[in-house]
């Protein structure tokens, strides 16, 4: 069993909307794969939205390890590391894109009307603070 | 024997100083591991410091398979993954270190002065801009 850890406030702050993160999955051949995200948090962890078919959605489908980093939007030298697993649920209406649309830009996501989208829960085990 | 890239001009400009940079590696049981850099470019590719016994150097040594990803400065939604191999190469004096420290801050880099710093070269193998 792999036990969740608490998030820090720092955290909690810093993967709330609108902040960019950076998430890593693995490739099948065991290479790094980064890609950037749009996120917020949850009582589980950090959400973001994605596509099916996506080269992260595969990879995580495939081996759930991932990490997830975002910067203190006050101090471009803080930042936090997040390694945990991922959960992925169907979003069939893209309620999660949509809200995260809201607060990062203040309109509705227009792009990729027909794509199937997920919400990933990142449920963090190790958590870095780095200042 | 593994074929570099030639970087596209997007890149070069969003992995010149002054723009953080977001690095993975892989750790011992093959979860990503995620930090911030400062970079520059070269004739070879992306160039970070480091120091010797970080945990980036240490994944690094045992597995060069890197990935590193900047942001357009000008877009927050545009931005370029870079797949490649570590080359890793002391550097006593901490040369370029300073020299990012100057176009990062405008200052001298004084933080562990006693450190064993080391460059990294990242050497592209696939490079995706997104857009």
């Amino acid at each position: 069993m792999v036990t969740t850890t608490p998030l820090p406030a720092e955290a909690v702050e810093w993967f709330s909307a609108p902040n960019l993160a950076y998430v890593s999955t693995i490739e099948p051949d065991g290479r790094p794969q980064l890609s950037v995200v749009w996120v917020t948090t949850s009582a589980d962890g950090v959400l973001f939205s994605t596509i099916k078919g996506r080269r992260k959605h595969g990879n995580l489908l495939r081996d759930p390890r991932v990490s997830i980093l975002a910067v203190d939007p006050a101090s471009p030298y803080r930042y936090c590391e997040i390694r945990g697993s991922a959960i992925i649920r169907d979003d069939p209406e893209g309620a999660l894109i949509q809200e995260l649309s809201q607060r990062y830009t203040r309109a509705p996501f227009t792009d990729r009307q027909d794509a199937q989208r997920v919400i990933v829960t990142v449920r963090p085990e190790r958590v870095f603070v780095k200042q």
